[in-house]
């Protein structure tokens, strides 16, 4: 089998990928090592920068998205007992986010692939990049017990943290820069109304508190919680305790609460490998780098990834340039950083660290006070948010 | 012996607050522990801030700083071989700093108590302050063998971080904060002209520099050195050495190097005392809080405390109103801790820290590569440094 661009993991980023390649005529395969129904059921971001939606627009795959999804013009943090809203519209001069659950998006992005006719290989065994050094890079991979290979121009290495592509990176050429937070979140999912139609950050001294939604009816909700916990130490109940206690009264008091159908914990880590490029294999979203979902910047810097990508391989086929392709990693990497300084300084900012003493807990203090009386620094908190330009 | 305040210290901010009171036919006496040459010899900040500036005018001891001193518009911050500069008159909105010794400035206010009769009691021995929980508080100290006190209304602590002020509060009615950084700055004085018009503050590889200055003929130079260090590890010619490799090239190539005739450590440490008021007692400046000298806020702190306190103080005498006095620690505080906050967060973007780790410093390249790319993270900076409101 041969194709142009071997695309490694259907994520939203391979998906996303893949659809720009193929809306330009330009073959490509995309193989997974899991089925579909496990990347549906995979619940993940849900806030998108303007960039990432002009991608999505770009793609042809907007049109659910501008339908069912919640333009946000602000957020909430909240502490003190009380709301200080970031006015993302009047603070950027006109931009916004948009509230559409990662899920969605690639349940667009698949029934738009299998529409066209888009090659997914699901259920791949043993998903190998290989040759990716010299001219003829291939993946091999085995499907229903027989070895199978794809020989390609390029591998797109989409295939997340866990994923075999920055594996298959030779350990010397690679170099990593890692932080783990001291604690994780517990999320839920429930089918009760958002207690605010905009996003609430809570810094409390009991812990950080997230109140998210992924639409009118389904709310999304984290507290930050330790790294010792389990899922059976959190019912719903004291979920929905815990979670109130955080909230300035008059949220905790509006709070619909209902049975969570989806509860998890996950911790919190800063990941970034470089380059992003190596040969004909390009790494691609959090098969290169994680951030902590304070920000909401994780599959934004994914499509911001796909942007670079997408613009380099055009410029390969259509015009015969490979500077797109040689400056990749560097230019990713720029806009990689900035994110995860921001996702970095947001998580330091909204989260109790155990071993922050007095000292840094004012700090904190003082620099939630100085955020909400300075419109420059609101200013900087809103631009990062929205997302930097490309 | 009676006044109405007792100021104990006659540093800048006790002779500041002395002239105030001067001015507006309020008794007072200055005590310090050491005498005038002494108090004159002391080599400190040099950066003033609009705010200090205005009260040093409203004083009425302006005129040879407007004469003598240097607004500066800017400073650059130099990094991968470059000056990025910060222009602090565009960025907000026309504010700028002046520099003019602390020394030269604790003259012109000795200078003008001594021609207006002030008294300033030098050489104190045993200097406490006392009675102040009550509704008659004084100050006891030796002078010349003899045991004196001076009855008073109010006691004003600007005795410095050492001073007797802060020590004589109970323990248990004072929380204090603090961070020590790990490392020094190594600062000189020499006759030469500076390297630039305006301040350099360089973060490099090999450690912190700023070159600043006291007059268009005079340097004060510093760079970042291990807390191990001492002065006679230093020659002359192995800080000019280091200070140029931390510079970028046409700075390093331009410097005028000659004999230093000061030379010191200082460690780097923040601190704050809280409350700032115990009855009649009241702190100021280094007495309640110290912070690193990067961001040139020390004195500038001292000033804004000193602007809290001579309202309050005017209000009891001039209106019969005591609300200045009840707000003067929370009111002082407040900024106190955005300063305290600005000059650890500088101190933090521009020093290389031990233990900072590969991922903490990819954060800081990424904050400084973020601040230079931003108008609104330039101007929070640039706000802060000029200083934020009273």
């Amino acid at each position: 089998m041969r194709t142009k661009v071997a695309i490694i993991g259907s994520g939203p980023s391979g998906l996303l990928l893949g659809q720009l390649l193929t809306n330009a005529g330009i073959d490509n395969v995309i193989i997974d090592r899991v089925g579909k129904d496990h990347i549906l059921a995979r619940v993940r971001a849900g806030v998108l920068e303007e960039g990432t939606v002009g991608l999505v627009d770009r793609a042809g795959v907007g049109e659910r998205l501008h339908r069912e999804g919640l333009p946000h013009d602000g957020f909430s943090l909240a502490f003190d007992g009380r709301d200080h809203r970031i006015d993302l519209f009047d603070l950027t001069g006109g931009k916004r986010v948009m509230v559409y659950g990662q899920t969605e998006l690639t349940r667009d992005l698949i029934e738009r692939r299998e529409r066209d006719g888009g090659v997914t290989i699901y259920d791949a065994v043993n998903v190998e990049p290989a040759g990716f050094d010299g001219d003829r890079p291939y993946v091999t991979f085995e499907k229903d017990g027989v070895s199978q290979r794809i020989d390609c121009d390029f591998i797109a290495g989409c295939d997340g943290f866990h994923g075999a592509s920055r594996k298959a990176v030779p350990e010397g050429a690679i170099k990593t820069f890692e932080k783990i937070y001291p604690f994780g979140w517990l999320g839920i999912l429930a089918d009760v109304p958002p207690v605010s139609h905009e996003l609430i950050y809570a810094n409390h001294p009991r812990g950080f508190a997230l109140c998210s939604m992924r639409s009118e009816t389904r709310s999304r909700y984290y507290v930050q919680c330790s790294l010792e916990d389990t899922v059976d130490m959190w019912s719903d109940e004291r979920f929905w305790d815990e979670i109130r206690r955080r909230l300035p009264a008059h949220h905790a008091e509006a709070m619909v609460t209902g049975p969570s159908f989806e509860k998890s914990i996950a911790p919190l880590r800063s990941f970034v490998a470089e380059p992003m490029r190596f040969g004909r294999l390009f790494l691609v979203g959090d098969a290169a780098h994680i951030v902590p979902p304070t920000g909401a910047k994780g599959l934004n810097l994914a499509a911001s990834d796909v942007h670079y990508l997408i613009g380099a391989l055009l410029g390969h086929y259509q015009e015969k340039s490979d500077a797109g392709l040689d400056s990749y990693s560097e230019r990713a990497l720029k806009r990689v950083w900035k994110a995860v300084r921001f996702s970095w300084s947001m998580t330091t900012l909204l989260h109790r660290f155990p071993d922050t003493g007095d000292f840094g807990q004012k700090i904190q203090e003082a620099e939630l006070d100085y955020l909400m009386h300075s419109r420059a620094a609101s200013t900087a908190m809103a631009e990062n948010y929205v997302g930097l330009p490309y």
